[in-house]
């Protein structure tokens, strides 16, 4: 299964008061591991916004299980797959890895869209067509 | 039911290059307003801090739907309240509000966390001891 | 002269471990200041971005001196002010202020930018065309 | 000279409408930058916060120029180094390269700050200690 794997090392930056990592960060290093997930599978967004119109992957879904904290100094691995593609949304989940233990589980649902002629400044879904290869 | 409410101008650095509100935003403001309904609550953060050595109400499970985007000078309604208080957790949903419509739907379970005495740099949890009207 | 100022409550998040606001947050509120200065001059961003192609304004030298530092739960008040209107640039000064006490001074230069038609992806500096009344 | 280098992958969420790096994002870089630095010179943060109560580096005067703008997916490096050690403060400077370029400059003077046992709450600069093979 198409996976993307990136170790990251908590910043000072990342973290509370309370000396743990400010949780919202997961999320934005989990949107960073989709977008290398979508490079793997031969989607670089850059790309389809350029050559497509696409306009981003908003996500309609999100969620996020926190079991360990990490802190300033650790290093973990952010870990991001496809669970499943569909015609113009898609599966994706994450796992936060402290060595062997999983210190947060996330999943979320993702759509692409472009912007809707039909509706200035509005957004509308578009099916993705990807290689034949993204999906091996 | 208490009930925190803010009104928040969507600034330029909340937009990602679709133009929309990056996600994990979101959950920042959702974080915020957890803290706004503590203070309401009688619970105000910094001063469990002080008082009682909490060092935070980290999150175990986070989940957001995302219905509508919101972009740069949009003004949105972070609203926020307890759907359920226990020993030593608590439920809290949040609702972001575009006008009359619904744009993002929130929840989450936090924990109240003190230093472990067992364990130095461990966290556990802690029971929550509220004022009587904190429940009302 | 024209100035926008905006009160804010330093949110937990904002603050790094050793529980004070994380330094470029500042930066961020900076930003949001401006563009509430801007707004304020008959110049709001989203309609000139709307109107004049303009992408952004981006910023080339910030500068800022931190003498007070802010915790989670403390009210700042950012004041922003222009120094300087030139042709396609301007200069912005920064107060961050906690009681009657100046917590951080900033300054920022800026400069307006449209997408280059000579060159794609591109970008260049475009004239200010501001109303009478914005000078004033 | 003692010199970090790390080079950064531009993220979706780095980067505002514009397209381009929302620039607090560079300071928050270059505060890691500068962390990287204080380890390869024997100051690891983490461990003299542990060992020597210290709470953290905060920061005086930042200032950046800002020559190159970058977009998601592109290639960054930031360099970091000090320019000089004083005995409770020291002078950070930071380049971004894209390349052979010179995207954004950046120089910073950060004091080492402990709780102050006088003033409950309060902070008060500390002199480095640091080994001899760190001032080589």
């Amino acid at each position: 299964m198409l996976t993307s794997r990136r170790t990251i090392k908590v910043e000072w930056g990342d973290c509370d008061p309370a000396g743990i990592v400010f949780y919202p960060r997961y999320f934005a290093w989990f949107d960073a591991g989709m977008m290398a997930l979508l490079e793997r599978a031969g989607l670089p967004k850059r790309q389809m916004i350029e050559d497509h119109g696409i306009l981003g992957t908003p996500i309609v879904d999100a969620r996020a299980k926190f079991m360990i904290p990490s802190r300033y100094g650790d290093e973990i691995v952010i870990e991001t797959m496809v669970a499943e593609w569909r015609r113009s949304s898609f599966d994706v989940r994450h796992r936060v890895l402290r060595g062997e233990a999983v210190a947060v589980e996330g999943s979320e649902t993702r759509v692409w869209v472009a912007a809707d002629p039909a509706r200035p400044g509005g957004l509308k879904a578009l099916p993705i067509r990807f290689r034949e290869s993204a999906a091996a």
